[in-house]
């Protein structure tokens, strides 16, 4: 029988997927229309550049920018990793005299300070340029405002805002560092509809289809680390890549206190990507001579915890890190406020199991009412699967 | 960051609830736009007129029609419960004299035998209509078209197969009951994000937000029957009914092999709606005396398993269960093939727990290939919840 006698439906023609927010308003729908069709369409294209250095930018975000005059694109640009110009500089350069007189589309504040390289609110000025299209204002409050100042000091027109929200979606995890110095924390899991990771015995290739595996393979790509246990090491012998030729590698981090590893391990294959081993001082020093001679970086911490994790990874620059762990390490990291966002895959599929591994371990939660609820949710359709995200509630 | 950079995106403005098919192509879309809009608006409009006997028609379908005259309705009717008139005949004495040269809309085909009542094609003949448009043809393969083809032979026009996706999606318990001589089992439940349908300790007021348990009542006021097992009652001592005025309240089924059930529990409240108790036979007779004092109904199986109780409420004459128990029983009705739909709501919420109970017990898979994969899969959001429904691949 029809089970929706009175819930409103709207039928929808299925792309690959489909987003749709599960929150009365989403960033994107509250996002304020700033600026012209123009110059959202700009500010797309800024951040369409900015999204080919995926992966590689950080501690430094994902800047794109374009220099438009008399309406045409006469100047594309953007920052290809830290150490090397700003997407400013190679934009203007790209516009050459054009530049003189144009609107600058930037998806980020333009830097006011000397760092690495020079403030590209001096390069913008010397550069004669009549207007600054700016996405979103610099995240550190220390700084934040600065270039802005000191171009609209000079007589440039600056406008502010222009597709914000798609601004700092993409560089979320850059704003997450500077906010609260460390890496942002993404967990994700795939899961059966009834609630495994694997089977009863730990079986788990595979929960979701292909197309699911390839958005998490895009997800590795966009992400600086990801993180496992040695229990996933163990069961699952991951690769943990982007699978793609020419796409970033994130750095493959596994969490053992004991080093009790297997011998061989797609993990230990670093002509691929690079690994590091998180352990215990002291830890099974015969076998961490024996990674590091594959080429795995080893890294003592003590204690050894998800915290710490994310502290020592926040020092050698992350923005974001993904966390593909199993249940135990996934509670813990929650627990230690190692996770922000949240992404579940789950696959229209039922494999049973009272004891089948679930997505996160114990929390210490014994009411319904403790759970901790997402924000900001999205409902995504992934080929055949369902991916849900939201964000665990800040703490104080 | 952007987890989706090659993933095409569509926002879609959010009613209550939104609906989109995991599956290539939904029946819906399957569904071959048969006869005029005029011709579908008004199956529609029989599909509307029917619904106001959900829960109350079984063993016989939901049925409404319209009889249309010069463009206008000028008759409509639909079946209350077994024994009384149908459809048709309703409609028909609305339209009166007006009925002669009109047509007549009905979703189900016009039965053509004497039961409880006389045959409707018959009705139809008597009343001079020109032409019949019906939904779908009887499900019964041994007298589906009879019907048609007496109005065919008496020189009435017939048109068949409008809106039949939607025509077979109301009556899906019916059409199962007449197939394969058992009610439609629909496995129902709300887990959170991370798999679990309580906290450690049996913990469950609420996984979902409101919005969700009131399509839970409306699922109810469909169903014939509701089913859950001894723990549930122990644990979160329900109610089970659908919770609003004059809609059907289903038979509440507790299955209990022992009897060792609650002194004082809502469902033994036999005044809000009928409860019944399947158990063992000569199971605690002193228990079973003091159901049978508040009003409870007792039945004994023997043995008590979820396709016994399918059986036994078959010969009841019910065409859909709502299962409603937790993992154990779960798993035994499907491992019984005692369900064929499952319904399973997902709160964007995390509450952990390794030992957490979860949606299904142990179905005896090793394999994550083994999973049984849901068919005709759609995803809908409910409130702040999301509902996947999907159907179990039929047995051979």
């Amino acid at each position: 029988m029809d089970n929706s006698p009175v819930v409103a439906q709207a039928d929808v023609s299925l792309s690959n997927s489909l987003l749709v927010s599960l929150t009365a308003k989403s960033d994107s729908q509250l996002q304020q229309k700033v600026g012209t069709d123009f110059d959202r369409a700009m500010m797309q294209r800024c951040l369409e550049l900015a999204r080919r250095a995926l992966g590689r930018t950080s501690p430094n975000p994902l800047v794109g920018a374009v220099v438009v005059k008399d309406g045409e694109i006469v100047g594309e640009g953007f920052h290809p990793r830290a150490g090397e110009p700003h997407a400013e500089v190679f934009a203007l350069k790209a516009a050459g005299a054009n530049a003189r007189g144009a609107t600058v589309y930037v998806n980020l504040e333009p830097c006011n300070h000397y760092g690495r390289t020079p403030p590209c609110s001096e390069a913008l000025i010397a550069a004669g340029v009549a207007k600054v299209v700016v996405g979103m204002v610099d995240p550190n409050p220390l700084v934040a405002g600065g270039g802005i100042a000191r171009l609209r000091a000079v007589g440039i027109e600056v406008l502010v805002g222009v597709e914000e929200a798609d601004c700092r979606k993409l560089n979320e995890g850059f704003i997450h560092r500077i906010l609260y110095k460390r890496p942002l924390g993404i967990l994700k899991y795939a899961m059966t509809l009834d609630g495994k990771i694997a089977t009863t015995n730990g079986h788990s290739a595979w929960v979701t289809n292909q197309e699911a595996r390839s958005v998490v393979h895009q997800m590795r790509a966009a992400c600086d680390a990801v993180i496992v246990g040695g229990n996933t090491v163990r069961l699952d012998n991951p690769r943990l890549t982007s699978h793609q030729q020419e796409a970033h590698n994130p750095l493959r981090v596994v969490m053992s206190r004991s080093l009790n590893l297997p011998e061989e391990a797609n993990l230990w294959q670093t002509k691929e990507a690079p690994t590091l081993v998180l352990t215990e001082v002291g830890a099974n020093p015969i076998f961490r001579e024996q990674l590091l001679k594959q080429g795995v970086e080893v890294v003592e911490l003590s204690p050894l915890t998800p915290e710490r994790a994310m502290a020592y990874l926040y020092e050698r620059g992350f923005c974001s890190v993904l966390w593909e762990c199993g249940g135990t390490l996934a509670a813990s990291a929650i627990a230690q406020g190692a996770v922000q966002k949240v992404l579940a895959f789950i696959a229209p599929k039922i494999i049973g199991g009272s004891n089948a591994p679930t997505p996160v371990g114990d929390l210490g939660f014994t009411t319904m009412t403790e759970a901790l609820s997402l924000e900001s949710v999205q409902v995504r359709v992934v080929g055949a699967d369902c991916l849900i995200e939201g964000y665990l509630p800040l703490r104080q």
